[in-house]
């Protein structure tokens, strides 16, 4: 199995701690995207869209794309530790916690965006960052408020073991130190960003524990 | 049964074309966009993001938010007609192709970006229409990519019945529609939403069909 990503990208980050959390070996392989290698005809021919993660599942099955549609296979066919859980009110509300970030939150920041933003609107970088900052922030703001007031909410996102709204939040958390914005106001996703990074399979998956992330930044 | 939407909101019209092709009874509740209703204290208990849809099941079941995990929702719990194929991998290229839209397309457009793009950074309409045409024509032109491609395409996204994935495409030509995006060089793409708007249950789900819409715009 082989994962096309990028160190610093949060969709592949979810692929990847999801396969930690199953004890799914991969090989990952880098697309550079601050290089534009997502745009190059060979990746395009796995990622017709250019954007990573993609996950081969083997030489004659094409390529899976858009990480929570992976996520959602790899629940299928690898049932164990569940990242869902199994009522359906349950898994509504795992999904739509997911969703929040997946959907509405981290599609805003991604370099394609970035790029446009800079290069089509000619936005400057003061401008630019407020866009960032403020979608990274609402969307953890939106968390918070449902994971405070919910009796769902346990050690993690849904009870007391991790699932994909754990996977997405803590990728939220990572989107707010890349574009510092403070969440120490959010003391739910605080703590709960705690509890996932306690875990070996969240802390090794981190971005800046990849090959290529710069050493400086790790933490 | 409650659905909170707007008769112009892509992702309400995801949830009532489900529930339509699935044969489920459902009052709609009118949260008026336009008049900014979504930010009201009252909607806000309701869904605290303050954006449509949200289904009630019942009084005592918190409301489901996030069109896609609501999709999901009846697919678990209203199984027929099925909207997910019964293969993991199927599952997979339907889910991929409909968060093609529903992440990386559809969260671009909605109407808080549009107020962002106005409000905050001062971008005039014609700036802000090419924003809303790139990334609406984007995205059909991936699906196009996908769909003229693969096999598993039929009448429609995946197969010869209607899945997740047709429900979001044609909410994406709605868009085209909205923002004056001609969509002529995708074939497959139009054939696919001719398909679906000839089922009664996607074509009485369209946006213009609703109550509240412009009548003179209704088609």
């Amino acid at each position: 199995m082989k994962l096309y990503g990028f160190w610093r990208s949060l969709a592949t980050y979810r692929v990847r701690a999801a396969l930690a959390l199953k004890g799914v070996d991969v090989q990952e392989v880098s697309i550079n995207l601050l290089k534009g290698a997502q745009h190059g005809e060979d990746y395009k021919a796995i990622n017709p869209q250019g954007v990573v993660p993609s996950l081969q599942i083997d030489a004659a099955t094409p390529p899976l794309y858009q990480s929570m549609a992976i996520l959602e296979y790899l629940e299928e066919t690898y049932p164990e530790p569940p990242l869902l859980p199994k009522d359906a009110l349950g898994r509504a509300r795992v999904r739509g916690l997911s969703l929040i970030v997946a959907c509405d939150a981290h599609p805003l920041i991604v370099p394609r965006i970035r790029d446009y933003l800079e290069k089509s609107m000619h936005l400057d970088e003061a401008m630019r960052n407020r866009w960032l900052q403020h979608w990274t922030l609402q969307a953890l703001q939106v968390l918070e408020t449902h994971l405070a007031a919910e009796r769902a909410t346990g050690r993690f996102c849904h009870g007391d073991t991790p699932t994909m709204a754990d996977i997405c939040l803590s990728g939220q958390v990572f989107a707010a130190d890349y574009f510092n914005v403070a969440i120490t106001a959010l003391p739910t996703v605080r703590r709960i960003f705690d509890a996932c990074m306690a875990l070996e399979a969240f802390d090794r998956s981190r971005p800046l524990k990849q090959p290529g992330a710069p050493q400086s930044l790790a933490h």
